[in-house]
């Protein structure tokens, strides 16, 4: 079983330095803080996990790298291989627009379109990567990509002098988890305190894991006491619609007591288009998901409380924020 | 004649502090900086000059205050005076589009419609204002309104140590001139050196100017040797389509020496979707314009040169983000 720590973190953030961008924190109001992780490289966090997992292997196979996505993390694998000059090898399901496709292709990916679903690609991407020596990157399940995840919440503690809650958009659950580490322990400078740096340990600001309840894959596990399968639908599915929780993130959340709070799609689709009206930040559904459970009331901030909200991506067609009107 | 000093725009950042949002800044390649100021209250950095000129202002006639325009200027008083608790009166010609009164109607502006062109409404809004003692706010044009305007390059040298060169957009010039006395004499902490403090002064950053080709209300004062009249057209006219410079900004940036880049409108729709697809940054033509420059290579920035680029304005649909691909 592997198990991560807070230093696990703090080493990817030296492993990736230079290679990602220190994202901006917006304090909308005081207290309020937004970590504009939307403005990151290949438009969403993931780019983070998918170097530190391709800077933390060495010698990179002349094979490169595989991975199956046609979305975020597809775009952030082709993005992570084409700055360190290596191959990459992006499976994607047979449904997978052709603008995505063009996407991707446009960063020097090899494309394959085969399967139905995502789980046939994602098959057919380890039958492969088996053949190849290719060298996987998983969307979420391993830990050097929990552990690049978690550099958001290194920064997020740095950039505002410490919170009392963040919340934060749960798929597979690679960020909740990464930032559940990044964040443990450390009470920053605002409290005037530093905790044990222990996960969980005192110190450290709560984490809010807020999931659509389209696709309720914390909320589930937490209830069965293991990652379950869940169905997925909904406005986030193509950026939040995992199966099932990682089984690396369920370790690191169970253990640090992380809550999940569920909001329905139309929540997300208002706290999308607040976030562009109030604030001029356009995201993705999965990126508005956080800032959502604040605005729907699903998480009631507490007078004085210090909360950061996780916008976590942007690849959307900004013109859909004008067909929701 | 009304002098203006970098102390003008430290008081005014003094007197705005809570009132704004310090917005953050974007590294987006070593050296290379967007300031996001199109996340500002309102949308705008005009927020801040309509601040610091009714905080200035001492106790607020009962009429309230007055202000010509159904753009960002306008928007950003409304916003001030329900941010303050007093009664704003916008002046709009005709022309304005449905939408734009609404939006200051939220903002619980008494509007009024009339003249064929902004200039004739700016004449009603005068006039009004004499009748009812309102007090004025001046789009640019006014000692507080530059003042205001300036803690952008105030917070521009904190937030980055330091920088060589500032790109700023142009219309009336309120920005560009509050920006320039800002950063005057600060070198920053980039380079360990401070500089003298004046205006132009050895150790301040140079500001460079970019404007529309369609709109040289700078451009054609420095050849003239005084504001002049200038033709208004193209895509950034809604918000730089000022018909000759401020005396005030005229008055700032000829004796700090700040030059004129020109650019075409091609490059400004060009800067605004790279804005997009590049840094998931949505802004209006305006601004963009800044950022023009250095796509288009009409600045071209050296080897190591520190640049901040201001991103000034996102009042727009991001739908015509799509239209325009």
């Amino acid at each position: 079983m592997v198990v991560l720590t807070r230093q696990d973190v703090s080493d990817a953030a030296g492993r990736i330095a230079g290679r990602v961008l220190r994202t901006p924190v917006l304090e909308v109001a005081p207290g309020l803080f937004l970590k504009l992780e939307q403005l990151q490289h290949s438009g969403s966090f993931k780019v983070r996990g998918a170097f530190n997992r391709l800077l933390s292997a060495g010698d990179l196979p002349a094979s490169g790298v595989i991975a199956a996505s046609g979305g975020n993390h597809g775009l952030a694998v082709a993005h992570a291989a084409r700055a360190l000059g290596v191959r990459a090898e992006i499976f994607v399901p047979e449904v997978t627009s052709p603008v995505k496709v063009a996407g991707l292709r446009a960063l020097g990916a090899h494309i394959t379109q085969t399967g139905a679903i995502y789980s046939e690609a994602a098959e057919a991407a380890a039958k492969r990567a088996a053949e190849t020596g290719a060298l996987e990157v998983h969307a979420y399940d391993q830990p050097e990509v929990v552990a690049g995840q978690g550099t958001v919440g290194l920064e997020l503690m740095e950039q505002t002098g410490g919170v009392d809650t963040v919340l934060v958009a749960v798929g597979g659950g690679g960020l909740v988890a990464g930032i559940t580490l990044g964040v443990s322990g450390d009470a920053g400078d605002a409290h005037g305190a530093q905790g044990s740096g222990g996960l969980g340990g005192s110190g450290g600001p709560r984490v809010v894991a807020v999931e659509p309840e389209l696709i309720p894959t914390l909320h589930d596990a937490l209830a069965a006491g293991e990652p379950v399968r869940v169905p997925v639908s909904g406005v986030a599915a193509d950026a939040l619609g995992a199966t099932r929780l990682g089984t690396i993130a369920y370790g690191v959340v169970s253990r640090a007591g992380v809550r999940s709070v569920l909001v329905p799609d139309d929540a997300i689709v208002a706290a999308r288009r607040a976030l562009w009206e109030r604030h001029r930040v356009v995201a993705e559904h999965a990126g508005a998901t956080a800032y959502a459970a604040l605005l729907s009331g699903a998480y009631v901030r507490e007078p004085g409380e210090r909360v950061a909200v996780v916008v976590c991506g942007a690849n959307t067609d900004p013109a859909t924020l004008a067909a929701e009107a």
